[in-house]
């Protein structure tokens, strides 16, 4: 075959990175774990009928079909398409599932999503994304959207990244203030607002009058409300000062005072009040966030969510819930590209075992095995080259220990050149060697 | 909407499923970077034609196309396929990447695979694969080929499942006697015989006659060597005495003799040579394995390999390997399809924190956030209940302890009863109850 390309949107990291991203998922996981969160996967593909329902996200999806189907047979009620979030595939999961879950669920996600938007630095085909969500029957306590900003702090803040803001907002203030304001379409308003950061006030104020049918006095009150950020709850009493009035909006408010503050308390400075985070896509009707890695805001949000009333709902039955999602691979790419990541190893191999001669692999073979029983990552050396060769391989590797087999063994720490006796049933590494660390 | 159904062939786990699949997802990669191999991931998806390249898996593929996307502008030459397996795409991987990659290069990859096939128990269409390979640049050495069942065997045998044996035998073995037979297509030859278990000897006769150009006397000879099994070296003599001699016969029987006694020496019964193990696909050359789980053994091989000498290449470059892959999914289907497997419960959740009323969460919070840090994993209670429902709670999830907050604070065991004293900065739980158990 010729030397295939990569694809563009489709990213893969070379194993340094990999390494990176292993280890990054496990601490994550640790922390989703540590709050009670439980694994859960869902399949990769839904009914496209399922995936369509939110109108934004239709260009965006990837749909299959089998190589050898019958297409003349297959309605396109019946077609499958990749997921392009968790979020949805997650809801349905509960509706179909509910019988069987214990509410409220709270659960936590780490997959693949596919969108097929054009590629671009920071923005994927294909990417992981790491989410948690709780899920309550009927309703569901205010306080889940006070801890979803505390789960990512600790999960974000255990990764060798650089700081992160969260920004939260609260859909019930900006509709509650659009409906104070008298304006007829307050779904179209959070639309133009959403896309204050990549056009500016000015063009936004423009789409209001022309898609959300407002005046420009009523424009202007909604760029106002958009203006205000702080980052404990006096912005509370900023929007109050722009003289609107809506039970819904005083609703919000109070919401987004509790999420505010408990972040303070638990995590000072983790989070800000920011008003004018909106969120895209419109399943959301309660707290929403958006969060920015500090020198990479320009990329746009690492980590959104919000909250959820409707989007698992079926007959009778309804499932309210919030959620948060780490975009992994986006927050890789960005720190790969900038240079701002490296492993101490690109294996997790701690011990190469020398060979003298092929007839001692066996010898070599034990020595192995007894590492390993304790917990030692070990290989053997692929042949029984020169030494000098056999240490090239763990040195381009990064392994730092050499195991001599001889009488006695002697083990080489091949950074500093040390070399002493060694006993494979008691030789340990130094703690900070056994896993290759982070930078 | 309406209530959403199950997909045939498109498995999804419920909570306590999938904390099985996560623990043991956890120490089969545990195994497998004792052993020195590196995680590694590669895309979804792959050109079609790549994956076309083995003719036998084309009925089983998954085309995408993007909903919006201008059929008439697309060529087939630029359609994307989900990966089968993950060998085909790991060898393409190396092609792209042989420039930055240490040889020989370790790796383990763990990820979900698709076939359009027909869903059957332990049959899926979405499943996970966890696979080990070692490839090397123009020649890999056999003792890799040695080295399969020993990773292989303590991976599964480091899980709560019933013992397995892994039968090999190596390609040069069949296509060596074959052609020292007169057989004019040993690939033919190879893949009647890939029949034997499916079709019986009669069947496998016909077809050998049929398809791969046999007499009688041939075929006969055929299903003699596929009767030969044995858990030491002497199968050898059984194949020397069948009267048929051929270098290439010669050279896999002394591959076949090391990786028999390798496995004998280091995990006594985990290994048989077992002749009959041809492997479908057709890219292997050498050493193949296929798994027996024991009671389940109707439902094939639950973990698959084999040296490929010839599916990395191109141009001037060659990377010979080998590998192995467990197919996790169709283990757990069938344990849970038999009700094998149980966990202690069915979240991470040690201690449940209760709540006298809502004015006192935050003193909750700082209670769990205490128990957190030093890795119990702690949830407070979703609402101020009475005590006997919040117990429920912790019970219906299996969460071993719930905390009262008071003064002084205590906890108890919701097992046994017992309630003591504990103060959130020393108590801990003990070892065993501190993570979910299996079984």
């Amino acid at each position: 075959m010729s030397k295939p390309r990569p694809i563009s949107g489709f990213p893969e990291w070379l194993p340094p990175q990999r390494m990176i991203e292993q280890r990054f998922l496990d601490k994550i996981k640790s922390v989703f774990e540590v709050y009670g969160y439980a694994p859960l996967e869902t399949r990769a593909v839904e009914p496209l009928d399922q995936l369509l329902r939110k109108g934004e996200t239709s260009k965006e999806v990837y749909v299959l079909r089998r190589l050898q189907e019958d297409s003349s047979a297959s309605s396109p009620d019946d077609s499958l398409g990749l997921h392009f979030d968790l979020t949805v595939p997650f809801a349905r999961y509960v509706l179909e599932n509910s019988g069987k879950l214990n509410f409220p669920f709270r659960r936590y996600q780490i997959q693949k999503v596919w969108r097929g938007e054009r590629p671009q630095e920071g923005r994927y085909r294909e990417f992981v994304q790491c989410d948690i969500d709780v899920v309550d029957r009927d309703t569901l306590p205010a306080h889940y959207e006070a801890e979803m900003p505390l789960v990512i702090g600790d999960a974000l803040g255990a990764l060798p990244i650089p700081p992160v803001t969260i920004q939260v907002n609260n859909r019930k203030v900006c509709e509650g203030y659009y409906r104070g304001l008298g304006l007829g379409d307050p779904e179209a308003a959070l639309r133009a607002v959403d896309k204050l950061d990549k056009i500016g006030p000015g063009r936004v104020a423009t789409l209001l009058t022309e898609t959300a049918g407002a005046t420009d006095a009523q424009a202007k009150a909604v760029l106002a409300l958009a203006e205000i950020s702080s980052t404990d709850a006096s912005f509370a009493d900023s929007v109050r000062a722009l003289g609107v009035s809506d039970p819904l909006l005083d609703e919000g408010l109070a919401e987004l005072v509790q999420v505010v503050e408990t972040a303070a308390a638990y995590a000072p400075g983790l989070c800000v009040a920011d008003l004018k985070i909106a969120r895209g896509l419109d399943y959301y009707t309660g707290t929403v966030y958006e969060t920015q890695l500090a020198g990479f805001e320009r990329f746009g949000s690492i980590c959104s969510g919000g909250r959820y009333d409707n989007l698992a709902t079926s007959g009778n039955e309804r499932f309210p819930g919030v959620g948060i999602s780490i975009g992994l691979t986006r927050v890789l790419g960005l720190l790969f590209g900038a240079d701002k990541l490296a492993i101490s190893r690109e294996v997790p191999t701690c011990v190469l075992v020398a060979l003298s001669d092929e007839e001692h692999r066996r010898a070599a073979d034990d020595i192995a095995a007894a590492l390993r029983r304790r917990g030692i990552p070990t290989e053997v050396s692929p042949t029984a080259a020169k030494y000098g060769k056999q240490i090239r391989y763990a040195e381009r590797r990064g392994i730092p220990f050499v195991w001599f087999p001889g009488d006695p063994d002697s083990i080489k720490d091949i950074r500093s050149g040390d070399q002493a006796e060694a006993d494979p049933a008691t030789w340990s590494p130094p703690a900070a060697d056994l896993h290759p660390t982070i930078n």
